[in-house]
C-alpha cells in the first residue's frame, strides 16, 4: 500500500472513475450498472422488472440505456453475473440498440441465448464463455469472474481492476459451505483481492434486513427427506424457482431415493432444466424423468412432481393443477404439495390464493412456514460482514435493493467501523466520481422505467397508465350524436354507451336520465351559441360527468363523439 | 353428562340448531355468522371487507345479507363480538334494510354510532348496551357476553345458549395476562361454560399458522421506553392501528415520561382515541395532547407524532407526511419514524414504498423486525390449544380465516384429540346443522361479496369489474362515423380516439394505419351489404381488434359508435 501510495503522489495522473447504476435500486429491480474510464465503459448486468400497481397492462420493466446508446462508440462490453431475469432480461432490449460483446459463464450464457432465440434480434450477438477464475483484458481494465454461491449455478462475482484499484461487484451471492455441486465461493480470491486494494464494493444488499447467516442449499435436502419419509403413499407436488438447479437436483434424487419418478410442468422449468441438463449441470439417470402425461399411469406413491408457480402466478401450472385446468394433472385428496419458495414481497395474496385452493381440493399443504423447504440465495447480515471484512473497501456502495435496504445496508458497514463519509447510497442514474483525491456523487445520466406493452417499448408513458388507471376505476361513458353545426340542428339524437361502469339492465331509469342529461346539454350547446366542435363536446361531457357524479359519486370517463355532418 | 343424555333419550324434542357464515371464511373478510334455532335467527357482527385485484375501482366489499331481509321477521337482533370493521362495517348497509336491536359493549357501540351518523339512516337504530358478564335473553336463546383481549378495548366472545347447550362463539381474541387494562380475558367463565357443555366451538384461526404463544400487548411498551431512551434528540414519529387504544395508551404513557408532549394525525386515529377518551377508554393528562399544527412550536426532543398510514395506505397521514404533502408536518433529517404494525398480507409492497421514501427524507426507520413495537391481537397456536381444553367442545368449526387457516385449525384440533368427525370447515354461506342425533352440513343459504362504489350497492357485478380490468390492461379504442345506410353512403369518415392505449403523438403512423383500416372496413360493410347497423359495428370492430392485435400486440377495447342520419 506504501508503495502504491508513492506512486499516486509521483504522477497526480490515474484520472477519474465513474461509477452508476441504471436499476437495481428501487422496487422494479432491473440490476444494470456501467463503470467508466477515460471515454471507455463496461456494462455489468442488464435486467428486467415487472410492474407494480401502478402500471396495469404493462408486460415488463426495462431500464433506460439511452446514455449507453448515445455514447456506443465508448461501450466495450457486458459482463453478466448470473443467469437470473433480473440481472439478464433486458439484454435482448439493449443489444437491439447496442451490439456489443456479452461475457458470461456458462449456464448463464445458455439461459442467453434461448432468451434470445426467441427475441429474433436479425443479428448473432458475440457471447463470450468464460469460466469462474478467468480475467478479461477489455480496455483500461481487466475484469476477473469469481465464483460466488447463488440459487443459480455458475454465479459470478466480478473483480473490474482499475488504475485505481479494484472494483468489486458481487453480483447475488451468498456464502455456502457445503453447496450441492462442491464449489463453495472462492472466499481465498476475495480477501487477495481485498488484500491488493479494493478501492470500491458494490454488495449486494437483498437480505441486509435479516439477521445471522442464511442457511446452506443442502440444508433443503434433509427436509426433503423427512417429508417423502412421512408420506409413502401420497402423491408429492413440489413447487420451487424454476431456475434453482440444485433445488430441482435434491428434489430428482430425494425421488429416486424414495422409489418415485419425477415429472416437470411449467414451460419455464422445463425449458431452464432442459438447458442444464444439456450443459452437463444436472446428474441422474435420464429414465427417472417421466413426461407430465404419463403420470397418471404410475401409482400416487411413485410421483413426484416438480412445478412453477410458487409465486401463485395465475396460469402457471401449479395454479392450473389446482383450479382443475391442467392438461395431465388435477389435485386430489392423495396429494401432498410443497412450496419450496417463499413468496417475494408482493405475491402473499396470490401465493396464499393457491394454496387456500389446493386445501379445497382436499391436498395437504406445506409452506416453508413449517418445514425448512427453502433457503435464501442472498447474504444475511453476519455473511455481508464477512464480505466486508474480507474486501477491505476504501468506498462502498451498496446495490440490489430497496431504498431501505441500501440505508440497512450502510448503517451494517459502520457497525463494523466504516467511515460514514466512505460510503455513497446511489439513487438510480446518480454518477459516483473517484478519483485520487476522493469519491463524491457528481451529476446524473438519463435513467428510468422504460414500459414494455405487447411489442411496444417505451410507447406507454404516464399519460396513457393515467388513462389506464381511470378506466380501471369507475369505467367509462361514450355518448355520441350527430349535429349540422350550420344548420344549428341536433341531426340524430344522443346515444349512451357505457363498459366498466354500471350493470346496464338493472339500471334503465338511470341510463334515461343520462339520456337526457345529454340531450339538454347537446341541444343547449348547439341552439344557444357554442360556436365550434370543441366547445360542443367539452359542455356535454363537463354536463354529463357532474350529473354522473352527483348521482352515483362516481367518476368515470366520459367520451363524447359528436359528428357535424 | 350421563343425565342430559337421559334427556335425549326421554323427550326427542330438542329440535334442531343450523348455524351459517356469511363471511369471514375467505380473503376479503368481512365476518358474519348467524344462529338459527325453531324460526328464530341471531346475527354475530356484520363486517365488511377490502376489494382484492380483481374488483378495480370498488369501495368496498359488504356480505349478501338477503337471506337474513327475507327472512326478516324470524331475526331477533344482532349481536357485535369488538369494534373492528370487519365485524362491524356491514352494519349500516344491514339495518337499512333490516332494523334489528344492535348489542354490543360500550366502546364498539360508541363506534358504531359514529359509523351510522355517517351513513344517515333516516331513523335509530336500537343499540343495547353491555358490559361483560351480561346475559341477554332474547327468544330460545341466552346470549352471554365475556370478556376477552385483543387490539381493540371491549371485546367479547359470545356464549349462546341454546336448548342443545352452549355455542361458543370466540370473537377474535388472545390470551394476555398483563393486558394494559388490568383486565385479563374471563377464563374461569370459559372454563365453566366449557363444565356446563359446549355443543359447538367457533373460533378464530387468523394466527393459527404461528408456532407458540402472542406475546402481551405490554411488551410493546419495553420497547417503545428503549427507542426514547436510546434517540432523545430525535422527533419520534409512531404509525399504528388507530383502534388500538391501549397501544395509543402506552405511546403517550411513554412519551409523557420523556417529557414529550403528544400530538395525532390522520381522520380514523382523531375519531377512534376521541370516542376513546370520551368515553373513559384511556387516562392522561388532557395538556399532555397538542394540535399537529402546534408542533412545529416545540423543539424535536419533546415531540411524539402518532399517526395512521402504518399499512401504506396512499394518502394515510404517514404517506403525506413522506411525500412532503402534509399541511403541518414534513418528515426530516431528525425524525425516528417507528412502525409499531406488522403489513397485512398485501399490503408489504406498500409499506416497502413508504419506508424507502421516509428514507429518502434523511429519516430513520425502525420496522417491528427490528424492535418489538408490534404484538398481534390474535391467538397463537398453543393459545388456541387452551381455548379448546378448556371449552371441551361436542363439536367444532373453525372460523375468521381462510380456507388454509381454517384447514390448518383443524389440523391442531385433532393433534389435540378431536375426532375428525366433529370437526366442521365450512365454507361461505353452508349451513351446518346439529340436533340430539349429531351435526351435519346440510344445504347452503345465499351469501357472496356485494360490491359497494360510490353511492351505489351492488350495482356493480362479475361483467361490469370485467370490463373494468379490460379497459386498465390494452386501454380503448373508438371508432366513431356516421353513415346513411338507405343511401349506402359513408356521410362522415371515420374518426379514431384512443384512451390508455399509446402515445398518439409518437404514433401519428399508427393512428393513419388505423384511420385506413377503419375506412376500408367501414366502406366494405356498407357498400357490399351488411343491412343492419349491428353487422356493420361488428365487421369495423373486428377489422380494427385483428389490425391492433397483429401490429402491436395488444387488445384494447375497441368501440365503434356509428351513426345513420
Amino acid at each position: 500500500m506504501a508503495k502504491r501510495k508513492k506512486h499516486f503522489e509521483l504522477t497526480h495522473s490515474l484520472g477519474k472513475i465513474s461509477v452508476c447504476n441504471l436499476g437495481g435500486l428501487d422496487e422494479i429491480g432491473k440490476n444494470i450498472s456501467f463503470i467508466e474510464y477515460e471515454d471507455q465503459i463496461i456494462v455489468i448486468d442488464c435486467g428486467l422488472g415487472f410492474p407494480d400497481e401502478n402500471m396495469p397492462g404493462v408486460d415488463l420493466v426495462i431500464p433506460d440505456t439511452s446514455y449507453l446508446e448515445k455514447n456506443a462508440e465508448k461501450v466495450l462490453g457486458i459482463f453478466i453475473t448470473h443467469g437470473h431475469e433480473d440481472h439478464i432480461g433486458g439484454l435482448p432490449y439493449l443489444l437491439r440498440n447496442l451490439n456489443i460483446p456479452v461475457y458470461g459463464t456458462r449456464l448463464t450464457l445458455g439461459i442467453i441465448k434461448s432468451k434470445l432465440a426467441e427475441h429474433k434480434l436479425g443479428f448473432e450477438p458475440a457471447l463470450m464463455c468464460v469460466e469462474a477464475g478467468d480475467i478479461i483484458e477489455i480496455g483500461p481494465f481487466s475484469v476477473e469472474f469469481i465464483h460466488v454461491n447463488h440459487s443459480i449455478a455458475d454465479a459470478c462475482a466480478l473483480a473490474v481492476k482499475t488504475p485505481l484499484g479494484y472494483i468489486l461487484h458481487t453480483g447475488d451471492f451468498k456464502f455456502d459451505l457445503t453447496p450441492i455441486d462442491g464449489k463453495v465461493m472462492d472466499l481465498k480470491r476475495i480477501s487477495e483481492i481485498g488484500a491488493e486494494g479494493v478501492v470500491l464494493l458494490m454488495a449486494d444488499s437483498t437480505n441486509v434486513e435479516r439477521p445471522g447467516y442464511t442457511p446452506s442449499e443442502s440444508t433443503v435436502g434433509k427436509s426433503f427427506d423427512q417429508i417423502f419419509t412421512a408420506h409413502p403413499e401420497n402423491r408429492i407436488v413440489i413447487a420451487t424457482f424454476s431456475s434453482n438447479v440444485h433445488r430441482v437436483q435434491q428434489i430428482i434424487d430425494c425421488s429416486i431415493r424414495h422409489g418415485r419418478k419425477v415429472a416437470l410442468t411449467g414451460r419455464s422449468i422445463v425449458t431452464v432444466v432442459g438447458a442444464a441438463i444439456e450443459l452437463g449441470y444436472m446428474d441422474f439417470p435420464k429414465d427417472e424423468i417421466i413426461d407430465i402425461a404419463e403420470v397418471k399411469n404410475y401409482p400416487d406413491r411413485e410421483i413426484t412432481i416438480i412445478t412453477t408457480g410458487s409465486q401463485g402466478e395465475p396460469m402457471s401450472a401449479l395454479y392450473r393443477m389446482a383450479f382443475r385446468a391442467h392438461s395431465s394433472v388435477t389435485i386430489g385428496k392423495n396429494d401432498l404439495v410443497v412450496l419450496s419458495a417463499s413468496a417475494i414481497p408482493g405475491n402473499e395474496k396470490l401465493v396464499g390464493k393457491i394454496i387456500n385452493e389446493l386445501y379445497r381440493q382436499g391436498a395437504e399443504v406445506y409452506n416453508d412456514t413449517y418445514t425448512r423447504t427453502h433457503v435464501s440465495g442472498h447474504a444475511s447480515q453476519e455473511d455481508l460482514k464477512l464480505m466486508h471484512v474480507l474486501a477491505k473497501p476504501k468506498y462502498f456502495m451498496p446495490v440490489h435493493g430497496e431504498r431501505r435496504h441500501l440505508m440497512e445496508h450502510r448503517k451494517l458497514a459502520m457497525a463494523i467501523g466504516m467511515d460514514s463519509a466512505n460510503i455513497f447510497v446511489p439513487e438510480t442514474g446518480q454518477v459516483l466520481e473517484i478519483d485520487e483525491g476522493g469519491a463524491k456523487f457528481n451529476g446524473t445520466v438519463q435513467s428510468g422505467n422504460v414500459l414494455v406493452d405487447g411489442s411496444g417499448v417505451g410507447d406507454v408513458g404516464n399519460a396513457v397508465l393515467h388513462d389506464r388507471i381511470l378506466l380501471s376505476q369507475d369505467g367509462l361513458i361514450v355518448i355520441s350524436a350527430a349535429v349540422d353545426l350550420l344548420a344549428r340542428d341536433v341531426v340524430s339524437e344522443p346515444e349512451i354507451y357505457t363498459r366498466g361502469f354500471i350493470y346496464v339492465k338493472e339500471s334503465e331509469e338511470l341510463m334515461e336520465e343520462m339520456r337526457g342529461v345529454a340531450r339538454d346539454a347537446l341541444e343547449h350547446a348547439v341552439f344557444d351559441g357554442r360556436n365550434d366542435m370543441p366547445e360542443i363536446k367539452n359542455e356535454v361531457k363537463g354536463a354529463m360527468s357532474r350529473f354522473i357524479s352527483s348521482k352515483t359519486k362516481r367518476r368515470p370517463m366520459v367520451m363524447s363523439v359528436i359528428i357535424d355532418v
